[in-house]
């Protein structure tokens, strides 16, 4: 299971005043905190700074990385952001964050990932939008990968991500992306598959109960990475018991060491 | 989801003492608080009192019956057992826990399930014991619906129950009972499958978040019925945002409601 802690994020009010006030103590903080709770990587993302968002995202990057050595996601759909921070980044392969379908976003993110040398999230998703049906989102998950192969990314550097969607907005969109989960580990049982939560309990009540109880179903149907807030005890608790359950976990060993301790 | 409260049970020291003293109110306030946090039946069980089992799981049977109209699921191997209670029994159908492939409990079983009119658990199970493999449990699950079927039993009165052990013993009894879960919903779109949660964890600590955790993943690969404590109130909020995940609350209203309830 890969971590990606989700906490250096501009939508979250307090970072992006902390970016907007070039506040290097407060994101120092917030990596050291992820790193410590067992974050693999740190995404990083300053879209909520329109017009300034590559330059806002470099200084992210910047501060992030003078306080923790975990390789980075670059978080950000514009091309000229990415290579704005991917040119000055250090360090252990970051992951960008995302290619897609879209036609002017797939052919310069991949510039990026060859060039650069990264790993890449593949998003499920074309010029006409994020598609709900399962099968709908594997047929765009065959034509990334290929489309990727083809341009040189090898399948251990490519995350795909099913695009999860509020269950709020549309009731059956837990459910189509499990299915779409599934359906991509059946046909590629070696490739990452990611998933972001917190879009999945927006305009709920009670996320946290629902961020978890999703990650847990996610990973019953094969998910092998997320992006997700890596201090919140009650999800690193159901990871490392659906790890167990999952029989990825030889004599319990892991479960009773997390337990031993305090993890649990 | 149907959900059958499990703790009337003799393995519990407190209902053991309660059984043996004849004491019809401590019994008639876990049946009354068990039905209060939902539960759709009550599992009554008396396995502990070797030689006076019949005796016993009927006295139980009379003291629930006295507190609650849920009806019951009778939890005995013994055909004996079971028809001394269900010459008494009355009220709503009951489930007989359960029927095996075992050549001397399967003939007497079909027979009580038969005489009484009653639903029935089918614990994948036959004399070479409880199979570890998906593929033997779905097996054993194949033969028990046919000869059920053949034996009278429609299919909507069969609760297939694929024989959870705990995964301290064998670390991944979790996964290959994960793996027959979805094989016989494959197979039996509309059949009843349960499953015993609290086997799963026994001889781990932090047995309640081993139990939920698998729960979630046992109803992201198709259960419909568990056999649990009702009054976890984190195992209750777990059931309901999974059922929201799964696409089976249309608009969320179901967990809105549990929500502006206090059930979350």
């Amino acid at each position: 299971m890969i971590i990606v802690g989700e906490k250096l994020n501009s939508s979250i009010k307090e970072v992006r005043e902390a970016i907007a006030l070039s506040d290097e103590q407060y994101i120092a903080n917030i990596a050291r905190s992820q790193e410590l709770s067992g974050a693999d990587y740190l995404d990083i993302n300053a879209g909520m700074f329109a017009g300034s968002e590559a330059e806002r995202l470099l200084w992210l990057m910047e501060a992030t990385q003078k306080a923790s050595s975990l390789p980075l996601v670059i978080d950000t759909p514009d091309p000229t952001a990415a290579e704005a921070v991917l040119r000055k980044y250090s360090g252990k392969k970051p992951i960008i964050n995302s290619i897609s379908l879209e036609a002017k976003r797939f052919d310069p993110m991949l510039d990026l990932a060859k060039t650069y040398g990264t790993s890449i999230i593949a998003l499920c998703m074309d010029d006409n939008g994020i598609p709900e049906a399962a099968q709908d989102k594997l047929d765009i998950a065959h034509k990334l990968v290929s489309k990727l192969n083809a341009g040189g990314i090898s399948s251990e550097d490519i995350f795909i991500d099913p695009a999860l969607s509020p269950i709020s907005a549309s009731y059956e969109a837990g459910k189509s992306t499990l299915d779409a989960i599934r359906l991509i580990r059946k046909n590629y049982p070696d490739i990452h598959i990611i998933c972001g939560l917190s879009n999945v309990s927006f305009g709920l009540p009670k996320r946290h109960l629902i961020n978890r109880t999703f990650l847990v179903c996610a990973l019953t149907c094969g998910i092998d990475s997320a992006i997700l807030d890596p201090e919140d005890k009650d999800i690193i608790a159901a990871i490392r018991a659906t790890k167990t359950l999952l029989g990825k976990d030889e004599y319990c060993a892991a479960f009773l060491e997390s337990f031993r301790s305090g993890l649990l």
